[in-house]
C-alpha cells in the first residue's frame, strides 16, 4: 500500500520508491529459482506510464524467464489498483537480471529454465535478443556482431 | 554513506537502494533544467558493475543531456569510494527521462539544451538514438521505423 | 525479504516490525472486501513461535472471514522461507478485526461474507465465539453472557 | 511525536506503526526486569478505541505483571495527546509476553515479580488467567483443563 | 532502544540519529510549556562524550528552564544503559531554543517559566549567559556588548 | 530534497533530521581529511534562521577547517533551494568535531590542514577560539583561563 512516506511533492509513488520494491521482488523470484543468495546485476529499460498514487495497493508479479550460466533475467510486472473505485491497471514491467552467488559472492551455476506455456517459451526465446541488447549497451558486445538484435531490426 | 539500513545480506549496498538515490539525483538536475516540477517518465538499462560496501560513500553526478518538447533525458554517472582504503571506482551509469509537469500534473514544455562540449555535443547528437530505443522498447515505435537506430547497427 | 533494518540485537526480524506488515496486508484484504478505506480495530492474541531470521522471505496470506454490519474479521497466516536451505515454516497466524469507513472517517456497511469451503464455512461459523471473546476482553460484553464463549469451555 | 512517516491515508496514526512502538517499549521494561535481552513471545487482544492523529504525542508506560520461569507478562498502557487542544485520552492497552534469553538465544530464568499495591497484586493474580488464554488460543491447553478461565465464565 | 539501523559502521549509535531524537524528544517538552506547535530556533553546542552502543537503551530529559517572550529554552539530558551489564552512564546534554507558533507559522507569546527547586533557579538565572552566548555566535549582539558573558569570563 | 517523511506537522523540513544529514555530510569532508574512520565529538551552536519547506532542495558544503593531533574541526554550510520559483537562500551553518579512529575505536593522529585562501586562513585562525569555546561550555577549561576567548571578548 502507498503510504505517505513513499510519494512525491504531487502524493504519487515515487519512482524510485517503485524501483527498490522492484528489485526486492524480483530478487525473491531469482532467489527461489536458484536456492541461493542472488545479487543484481542490471535493470533493463523501464517506463512510468500512469502513476500510482497515496493509497492505491501495488501488486507486482515476477517469473524467471531463462538462465544464462550464473545469470538469470527476470520478468517483473507491476500493477497499481484503487480498491475503493474499483480500478486496476499496469503499471509498467521491466526485466530484471541477477546472478547466484554463494557467501563469498562467488557467483555460482543456476538451473536451466523449461519453459512450458505459450507465453513462457515466448519469452524464453526473446531473452536471447535482450541479453544481446544489455551487452551492447555495456559496451561489451559490437552493435555489429549482434546477430539476434539485428533480426529485430529486420535486417 | 553507505549505512546499515542500505544493505543487504552480504553487507553491500542494495540495488534497488542504489536506484531509489539515483532517481532523487537526477530529479534534482531535471527541475533545475526546467524550474518546474517533474515526474519520473522512464530509466534506460543500468548494470550494476561492482558492488558498493558498507560504509563507502556513494558520489552521482547528474546533467541534462536533452529536451524534447516536455521531457529531457538525464545521465547520471555514480562513484563508489572507500575512503580509508582511498580506493575510488565507477559504480555505474544511467539515462533517466523526467517529464516537467506544473502543479496539475499537466506537462509542461522545458527549455532547449545547448551542449558546449565535445562530450555535451556528443551526448546531445546520441540522445536521438537512445530516445528510438525507448520508444521501441516501450512497443510505441516498429523497430523497422527506427531510422536512428538502424544506424547503431552499422546498416 | 528481511533486511538488517528489520532486525533486533539477535539479527531476527522483530516481532514489532511483522506486526506492521501483518496489520497492511491484513488491511489489504479488507479494503478489497469492503471497497473501502478500513481502519485496525483490534488484533486478536499473536503468538511468535519460531523466529524469522536475517534473509528469509516472509509470506503472508489474509483472507476475511466473516463480515458483522460495519466491521470485518481477518485471518492473516505467516510464512518464514529461508530459500537456499529450501525450509518453510509457519511462524504464525492472527485475526485482525478492520472497520470500513468513508472519507470522513464515519463506519459504513460492508457486504456480508459466503463462505464455500470447508475451512472457509468453518472460520465463519468460529467467528462469533472470537467476537465474543474480545467483546469480553475489552469489557463490553459480562463473561457471563457469552454464550458462545461458553460453548467452547464445554459446558 | 506522530510524524507524516506514521500516518495513513486518513492522517491516523497506523495501527502497525502503534503495535511496533509498543514492542520496543515493553521489551525494555522486561529487559528491565530480567537484565538480558529478551524476544517477544506473544502479544494478548488489542483494541484501538480511538485514532491518535498526526501531530499528536503517544505516551506509553509499561511494566511486568508477573514472571513465570523463564518468560515475563508486561501490560503496556498507550495514551495519545493533542497538546495545543490540551486533551489527553487513553488510545489502547495491551499485555506482552517476553522470553529472556541468553546470547545464544536459549531461554533463560527470570526473577520473581513480587506485587506491592493492590492494583499491582490484582494484575500478579489475575495473570494466571490471561496466560491459560494464551495457551487455549495457542492450542497448546485444552478449553476443558483451563481452570482458571472457568472462573472467569463463572461456572 | 538502538537497533542497527541507527548505527554506523563501528555498530555505534550516530551522532546525527541522536540529534534528532533529541530534537523530537525537547520538542516534546516545549509544545507542552506553550500548548502551541514549536519549531526548533537553535541547538547549542552538543558533546558526544562516551558512545552509545547496538542494544542500548536511550533516555531523554527535557525540561524548560526559561521563557524569553515568544521562545523558550529546553535543557535535554541524555543516559545510555546497558541493561543486561546493568551500566548507565550519562551520554551528553544540551540546551535548545524553541519559537512557539500558531498555524500560520507565526511566532506567539509562551507563559512565563517559575522555577522553584536550586536548580531550577540556576538553570534559569544562567539561562541570560547562553542567550547571549547563542546572539554572539549568530553575530546579532557584539561581544563587547554582552554584559552577562563578560560575567561569566570574571571580567 | 525534501520529501513528505523529513517534515513536521507545517510542511518544513524537522530541525532534528537536518541535523541528522549535517552529521553525515560533515562526517564524509572529515573521513576524506583524515583517511580513516571518523566518530563524532561535538557540533557547535547551530541556528535555524529560515524554514525548509516540503520539495525544497537542501545543498550542503563541508570542508575541514584545522585539525588538532586527534581531531578536526568541519565548517557545514547549510542552502535550501526552491528550484520552480528560483529561489536559494542559506539556511545555516555549524562547526562539527570528529575524532579520527582505527577499527579498534582507538583515536589516530589526523594530517595538519595548511590553510591556503583568504577565508581558509580566517576559519584556520579562529579556530583556536572556538575550541575553547567548547573547552568552557563542556567543563573542561575554566573561563578565566581561556585566553583566546577574552581576546573575543575585547579585554
Amino acid at each position: 500500500m502507498v503510504l505517505p512516506n513513499d510519494t512525491n511533492t504531487l502524493t504519487n509513488l515515487m519512482g524510485g520508491r517503485l524501483l527498490y520494491w522492484m528489485d526486492i521482488v524480483a530478487a525473491i523470484a531469482a532467489q527461489r529459482h536458484a536456492n541461493s543468495i542472488v545479487v543484481t546485476a542490471s535493470v533493463d529499460n523501464v517506463s512510468f506510464q500512469q502513476p500510482i498514487k497515496l493509497g492505491n495497493v501495488v501488486t507486482m508479479e515476477a517469473r524467471v524467464t531463462r538462465a544464462f550460466n550464473t545469470s538469470m533475467e527476470v520478468l517483473i510486472e507491476v500493477y497499481g489498483e484503487d480498491i475503493p473505485n474499483k480500478t486496476k491497471f499496469k503499471s509498467n514491467s521491466a526485466f530484471y537480471t541477477f546472478v547466484g552467488v554463494d557467501l563469498d559472492s562467488k557467483p555460482r551455476k543456476v538451473p536451466e529454465v523449461v519453459p512450458e506455456t505459450d507465453i513462457e517459451i515466448e519469452l524464453y526465446n526473446q531473452a536471447l535478443q535482450r541479453r544481446q541488447m544489455r551487452l551492447v549497451l555495456a559496451g561489451r558486445l559490437k552493435p555489429s556482431e549482434a546477430t539476434e538484435l539485428k533480426n529485430l531490426f529486420n535486417l
